[in-house]
């Protein structure tokens, strides 16, 4: 899991860890840097990092339940706090593992435990290979 | 308007482009590369980058009609087709500027047209100053 | 189509009418009652009621597409003005029917045209037999 | 609260009971009738049934923290399990009180615990009086 992370280019771009992963949860960490911010000057994350925290840590926990890639079918993210820090830590978990979808709760939150955001979203557990181009190996984040 | 994505260190790093944004509209591009994928061979994107692109563009639409920065409340995107090709396009539309929040509708499509998610997002239009952090800037993308 | 609305007795309950369902689109009509609102001064129909016009349209629509029950997955709805007058309309449309989800689209107007509340929503196209309780027949709306 | 609730001809329509609502949170319940299916042979309640009592008790546990009314913007619901049984349960938090807007997450039970669905929304907080015509009253549910 942790390799597969490894080898996706954007998850590197960001700087997203994966800490940990199994049975229907995963835990992630993003250090922040001013090229994630909205605005140097205040040190604010841009909304699209924690939703790629999210995501990102979301499909590694519904992938820990299902041997076929999980892409992303939707996606809502609720922004609470302000996303400042030195980093972020999400946790996900599989609230419902179906045979066709799953639904995973995440929560973001900066290293002082604040709550950043929260996060709910619907992925593939089945069908991928074979309707989409990207069967081998896509896995987490994206669409289906 | 154009003037803050470019002072804006996220959408730079990831190659956000706002070609128009009047009237409760805005359109912007975003040329796909290797490192902005979830996998290097299949060649698509990570699902948070349609999603980068949908919220700066929807941020930069709902800041045509308020004159106070417009921070994101929630966002939902549905993943449609993937996201491949050369770039991502994206056209937001503000369909409802209320007094303290707006909801805007985007749309992201590939070059060739087809489109690869849709999502829908509240922003806030007033309030924002005097009990955030980030007052003055931050706009685009980010929660209030 | 018209006649499994007929034997949905939430449907029936709130009035919910059925005036079209074809290739992935279907269109809907409620009546709006004194029964139906938050508050009888206001004449304002509860949250709730263009949400079940809007979740049973959907349902209709992604149905003509599917040969399975086609269960809700997940919904979001957006208000966007009163839902006042005599009646509510609908207009439901799928924009992805997959082997495993749908992803459909709903307007909610009032009769004078106004857009009431848009609604987004993730339909199961598949596998709702063998694990559910409720296969034959409950297919609009509610869980798989 | 309570009072308010009985003179809501939704809530009576469907039988939604408030059991408690103080300091940010809502309790509320459902008695589950035939009328409240989708199939009567099933058992199973249409889905905007358990949107109903999430609405409602979402919009009352952000009364309890703001003395203007507090319209619903956007909700999103998941659904998790069969919404079958004697009746349906349900608990919301505000996990956010912001100046002009709330986030609220709801949890749905059935009467043995079991979740039938999760659902989240934005509800305003202020800004309602003088922009909408429904000011006096309309309270939990409904849009701005």
């Amino acid at each position: 899991m942790t390799d597969r992370l490894e080898r996706m280019p954007f998850a590197q771009l960001l700087g997203i860890e994966l800490a940990a992963a199994d049975e229907g949860r995963a835990v992630g960490r993003l250090p922040l840097t001013e090229q994630l911010t909205s605005n140097p000057s205040s040190g604010l994350a841009h909304g699209a990092v924690p939703y790629a925290l999210a995501d990102t840590v979301a499909g590694a926990a519904v992938s820990t339940l299902n041997e076929t890639v999980t892409p992303t079918v939707d996606m809502r993210i609720d922004y609470l706090r302000p996303a400042v820090g030195n980093a972020l830590e999400a946790e996900a978990e599989v609230v419902r593992n179906g045979s066709t979808v799953a639904t995973v709760d995440v929560i973001v939150r900066t290293e002082t435990g604040d709550v950043v955001a929260t996060a709910r979203g619907t992925f593939k557990t089945s069908g991928a290979s074979g309707e989409t181009p990207w069967e081998s190996g896509a896995g987490v984040g994206g669409a289906e």
